[in-house]
């Protein structure tokens, strides 16, 4: 008996290429008929393994699975839902080989960030111990760029883009404008524990004086005076100060200093937004009139301001975890190796997933400034090449022409429902 | 005495193609020496004619002008300030007629809103009064499209695309997480009186069930009761709800929902941080998840993803205000009149500055759709051609290349400084 189909999935925050890697995985897929047969993938994330809720790409054209690689969001849902140990909840992994059973599953793709490759880890384990053998293969993504092992983490470079463009322009924005208006922008930025997308922000400056002249990393603990300090400089030096700020920056007590909630009109807790707040602290203590912007999403899904540097690393992780699956490679997760800075070249290769799974790669001390508010050098020339090259999708009527996909239900097999 | 010189100057809030206005000035007079000697740019608007504080544009090179065309903010400064009457300011018309006599300068022109209009309508009333003939152009400029006679206003095609291509990808994320993550996400648009660019944002919807699915327009009374039901049917059919909602939209009691109670040097309450008050109260009253966006100063400044057709509006004003002014045309303003939506045709026609000054266009009724959380067929054609087209800027190291002027003032040719 064959078990030669394939399971790909998608999993936790989104962003603007992790479609690319799902189109590097299908068209790879199909151009090895022989040794894979249909590709199902979860309809959101995990969860569609566990309710038996299966879509048959097979049934996409080859327009809409090239599509895939210019359209942001996750094509086929996405899930926030961490498998507990097989110990705790034996049930669910029992169901998940029942799953792969029925469907003559025998590769397990699952594409996402640190706790997807938990995932991807626990099931690569489990499936001997439950004499279901089935080849687990990770596929990285994530905006927030904390994967170890893997030079950098597909997703990352376009929100580095995004950010660093929209930075430079509301930099231009400010300075036209801080003779008799505003004088501070503070732009907060995704990435609760590691700094990379907030350090990405500095590449918008190139001249002395540029913006932004002050970064609020999480790796470095608030202080208020210090901080102030900065800032007051910037503004009596340049008229103005631009300010990128970490949503996970921490005070001295440890806590996200978004947490500290203050309330809105309505006199609820304010929900979230770091940004709003170091404006308001600005303008209380030293009087300056700021602007404060919070893209969220935004940052994570503007493919039309994708890095081409990154899609081709999101499209052949992809490509390369199909390959490492054809060749019987199990429980690895394809990584991107830098091999020289400028000109920049890269390869893939293969990071375990026992090494990969729970890590949390923080900028290193020496990629921040002596006095924690800015990046080094070496930080630069890491940064720098992950965002060259523009990826701009089709547009139609003025907007980007994304493909949604049919999304078509596999027949069910098995008659239990499962509820998660 | 020749008199020929020209005074051009940006004021108020900047938008990712004033410069293009700017450039197509500049490009004009150069091509018209023998009518219009040398162009000065007040540094920081009307504030750099009080302080005889005169760029000269003489010194920038062709290629430099011509990269204003691609550059957001304002090249030569902008300013929130604005005239008081003659009778009550006369010493500030004495000073600037006294400027304007200095550098031989008989053209006026005023690139802004409705603000900069009536400035520029101002001048045109008093230099028959102190005896100093000036002809006075005025040049549509505004993100909030409030001007009134022309069809639109220059800066706003841009933000529009800007948010409505937003909207679309963060619409895309918020579908992909909605089963296990967020449900609800919210974004702040500009638009202090008039909900244009929140209209904009229904463009992002293409078929049944796309975001947006609701507007708040500051058009329509909010009503908490109505809008939470609203939001509620959305969840409740499409799994999740995109919200598009303006910085301007204000209750039964006519306050802005978001006012903060500091206003700005026009007396304008300065506003910002609606979104995360919509949001809080959404998942206080349904108790979604929500996420919420405030890109500010992004919208307006986002030139990587400006529209052509607003671009070529923006020149064309700026090549229409001199063309204006040799002809001897003065108080007047260039107006853009739409000859067909589809094909979408227009052309500059004469506004007369005193039917343009401190008049503000907000939304036909007709354009709002009858629950008042949408836009009408009406408003789509509209709205439509204004964001089609992509008029990418250069891209230098992954960033795109702006240009940053010389900049270099004109000796001075007073003795007294004047304090504003």
């Amino acid at each position: 008996m064959a078990r030669n189909n394939a399971f790909y999935a998608q999993s936790g925050g989104v962003s603007a290429v992790i479609n690319a890697s799902a189109c590097g995985v299908l068209q790879t897929a199909r151009q090895h008929r022989e040794q894979i047969g249909k590709v199902y993938a979860g309809r959101n994330g995990i969860i569609g393994a566990l309710t038996e809720d299966l879509i048959d790409t097979s049934v996409e054209s080859e327009g809409a699975i090239a599509a895939l690689k210019h359209t942001p969001g996750a094509a086929f849902g996405s899930c926030r839902y961490k498998l507990a140990s097989f110990d705790e909840q034996r049930a669910q992994y029992e169901r998940l080989i029942e799953v792969f059973r029925a469907h003559e599953i025998g590769f397990f793709f699952y594409n996402g960030g640190g706790d997807s490759q938990d995932t991807a880890y626990k099931v690569s384990r489990i499936s001997p111990e439950l004499a279901y053998p089935i080849v687990c293969v990770g596929i990285p993504k994530t905006v927030d760029n904390d994967l170890p092992i893997t030079d950098c983490s597909p997703g990352f470079g376009s929100t580095a883009k995004y950010v660093a463009t929209s930075l430079r322009e509301a930099a231009f924005d400010l300075a036209s404008m801080s003779r008799t208006s505003t004088q501070v922008f503070v732009l907060e930025v995704m990435g609760r524990h590691a700094g990379w997308a907030t350090a990405a922000c500095a590449l918008a400056a190139e001249r002395e004086g540029d913006g932004p002249h002050v970064l609020l990393l999480p790796e470095v603990t608030f202080s208020e005076e210090r901080f102030l300090a900065k800032v007051a400089e910037a503004v009596h030096r340049y008229d103005h100060c631009v300010i990128a700020v970490s949503e996970g920056v921490k005070g001295s007590d440890g806590e996200f200093l978004s947490a500290s909630g203050s309330a809105d009109a309505f006199g609820h807790a304010q929900l979230g937004g770091v940004a709003p707040l170091i404006a308001n602290l600005i303008s209380t203590k030293l009087g300056y009139k700021c602007h404060w912007g919070v893209p969220d999403y935004l940052q994570r899904s503007g493919r039309h301001i994708a890095s081409e540097t990154d899609l081709q690393h999101a499209y052949a992780v992809g490509r390369a975890a199909v390959e490492f699956a054809i060749a019987g490679k199990n429980a690895v997760m394809p990584a991107i190796r830098r091999l020289s800075d400028d000109p920049y070249r890269w390869d893939i290769i293969e990071a375990p997933l026992s090494e990969v799974a729970n890590q949390e790669k923080l900028l290193p001390r020496d990629f921040i400034s002596a006095d924690g508010f800015g990046i080094t050098e070496p930080a630069r020339r890491y940064l720098a090449p992950l965002i060259v090259g523009e990826a701009y999708p089709p547009f139609r009527n003025g907007l980007p022409d994304y493909v949604k996909l049919r999304n078509i239900a596999a027949p069910k097999k098995l008659g239990a429902e499962f509820t998660i």
